[in-house]
């Protein structure tokens, strides 16, 4: 059984703990952990609803941690106050994990790998995404060999944010002070983590180096003109962040990787996946897979075959997903959220590796750093650091 | 009446002819150029067939030219061959118009403005793909502010050519020396083309600098061994050229334009034309508009609006093609080569302005070259140079 500790009470932890944790029998929420009283006591009813007790509150997230009563942590606090807590953590032994999000110096994120490293405390990023049922099922082809060589993936986060960013005066959004003082990729990880995977970054693989573009910023000046003309504050902000960031990322293996961000302007929801090799093709945005010969004569008709990826799912559902589907999906996100939370658990009840590393965490939340750079030096290419010092030559490749 | 000749008997040249030149009643085409005979003897029997005359044939395109027949040219030879004429014969004081493909240095693509600057001879670059249906009734769109202020662009010339590019030893096709010695977005005008336009481009806007990364080169030598491997010159080589290409504009009123090169694996066509502002957005790929407030409902369910971009031709059909859909269209490329070329004829017969001039032709065309240098430079920004000295700033906008 481990009782763990939340930091963060936001959204997205209210969200983990009522979709996911509260339903996870080896586990016990005993402590949370917010800035505001109200949240602790809202997500705190959560649990006293399905458990019968109310968990202790902690104003100060390293009282939390010092707490005898908490042995594990999940952070799903704001960006800023992920890799903190996941440092203090690993000192004091106790395994943590961290939700998403982009790191804001390079310095932090190899403290992160340095902690780690001299503590051996188990470390994971629930990266939910790289537990996507297609996310998974393309992994699995190109495993098989399906797309053949991989040359190129691309990824975004493409979700209209507007009123997420400018929810108001109040302020407790913490995108918001990031949209208004920074300019970069401020969100690498959900599309970016599936594909490091599938890539075998830092297991055979590395990144090394990459370009970085924003566009003006132009999407929330005029949604906040249109819909909040009544918030002073926000009708007289300037806005830092560029609508769309265009990230060009080189391996050392020589294929690229295109990220985009793309979160302040009228749009459907995507990730963008795709995946390109020498024998065919993966591409989310339509749900279609192109085989090379299997679909020559369709070049100039493709939309017929619009969603056909469905048709590979008896052959090439990944092994994670079949068991899923029989057992039944839990929880929040389609179901990925329960497969990557419980990867954690389970991984610190059987001391085994957590799926998704300090390596993978820290050479994926650097990409908003670098990404930051590379825009304010007008799109020069940026290194990439080798979080593994040289390791990812030789260590075994796999995927979670 | 305009007695035409014509520098390239290729495969694009003989379609030219076929599906549009000879049958514009105010053109004869009296004069060939192609360093095969057979393919001068080719196009000269459709000539023949349709005008009961054979055009004359040359093997140097500066006879062609020179020559006394001849008083326009149109250039549809290999990419290297395109500006040297196009030089050549405004020098002679006869209009010219050059097929499409990127330039090779810098300096020539300063020389074909210089040329025009100096002898106001007609000049026009056929981007068929300016007089796309859809791409001109975006366009028409962007004008009447539909999308908002416009943010970004997004482009690419996604077309499978591994069959064309390595037709075999006979080495006829020009894009395999390309593909063997140059690595670079070597495609950039059908994509850029109308983003170019409805930038406003040279005429109130202009691209400042551009990065570019290149993947891997794997997609032809695994094409090759697996469909040529009797080919031994073949089987041999090393391209250069790597598969996709990703090239990120930058524009001196923030925006940002994204192109893709992606013309060695398996994929179906795309022009990927994406056009994004802060009240909507087009894309090709699904041939869907996405109106800010009207879609608001649609974030996770698009699919749903895949092809509805049908439904906006009723208000925003582009006036050019109004007409030709009356009129019923003509010739090849699903009707812009008949456009296109028309327009080149029309502007030399009336003496109006070219609608694609020698500012559109060199900004466009310079891309491949400055690609090139980015790729070198391992993806370092490269300053795009402002062929107009200074004049985009006053230039009078129009789009055709």
């Amino acid at each position: 059984m481990l009782n763990i500790g939340f930091i963060g009470c936001g959204k997205r932890g209210k969200s983990l703990i009522r979709d996911v944790f509260v339903n996870i029998d080896k586990v016990r929420v005993v402590a949370l952990c917010d800035v505001y009283e109200d949240k602790m006591d809202d997500v705190g009813e959560i649990v006293n609803a399905k458990h019968s007790y109310v968990p202790e509150k902690f104003s100060d997230w390293k009282a939390l941690i010092d707490s005898d009563k908490v042995d594990t942590i999940v952070v799903t606090a704001s960006w800023e106050t992920h890799i903190g807590p996941a440092i203090y953590a690993m000192k004091k032994g106790k395994p943590v994990a961290i939700e998403v999000g982009g790191a804001y110096s390079v310095e932090e994120c190899w403290d992160l790998v340095r902690t780690y490293e001299e503590t051996k405390t188990p470390f994971m990023m629930l990266e939910n995404c790289c537990y996507g049922k297609r996310e998974l099922m393309v992994t699995n082809m190109v495993e098989k060999g399906f797309f053949g060589e991989i040359v190129h993936c691309e990824g975004a986060y493409a979700h209209d944010l507007r009123n997420e960013i400018s929810f108001g005066k109040e302020n407790r959004h913490y995108r918001l002070r990031n949209y208004l003082n920074r300019n970069c990729e401020n969100y690498p990880t959900h599309e970016l983590g599936p594909i490091a995977k599938l890539l075998k970054i830092n297991r055979g693989n590395r990144m090394v180096s990459l370009t970085s573009t924003a566009s003006k910023a132009a999407g929330l000046k005029e949604y906040i003109k249109e819909n909040k003309s009544d918030d002073e504050f926000l009708m007289n902000a300037t806005f830092s962040q560029g609508d769309i960031i265009t990230t060009v990322i080189k391996c050392a293996n020589g294929e690229t990787i295109t990220l985009t961000l793309d979160t302040t302007l009228p749009r459907y929801y995507s990730r963008n996946f795709t995946v390109r090799g020498t024998k065919g093709m993966y591409e989310e945005r339509t749900d279609s897979v192109f085989e090379d010969k299997a679909h020559e004569d369709k070049h100039f008709t493709w939309k017929d075959e619009f969603g056909n990826a469905e048709k590979y799912e008896k052959e090439y559902q990944h092994p994670i997903w079949k068991e899923y589907l029989e057992a039944g999906i839990v929880g929040g996100h389609d179901g990925m959220d329960w497969l990557v939370d419980n990867a954690f658990v389970d991984a610190v009840i059987n001391g085994t590796e957590c799926p998704i590393d300090v390596y993978d965490a820290a050479s994926w939340m650097v990409i908003s750093v670098l990404s930051e750079q590379s825009i304010l030096k007008g799109g020069a290419p940026v290194e990439i650091p080798d979080f593994t010092r040289g390791e990812w030559i030789r260590r075994p490749y796999k995927v979670l």
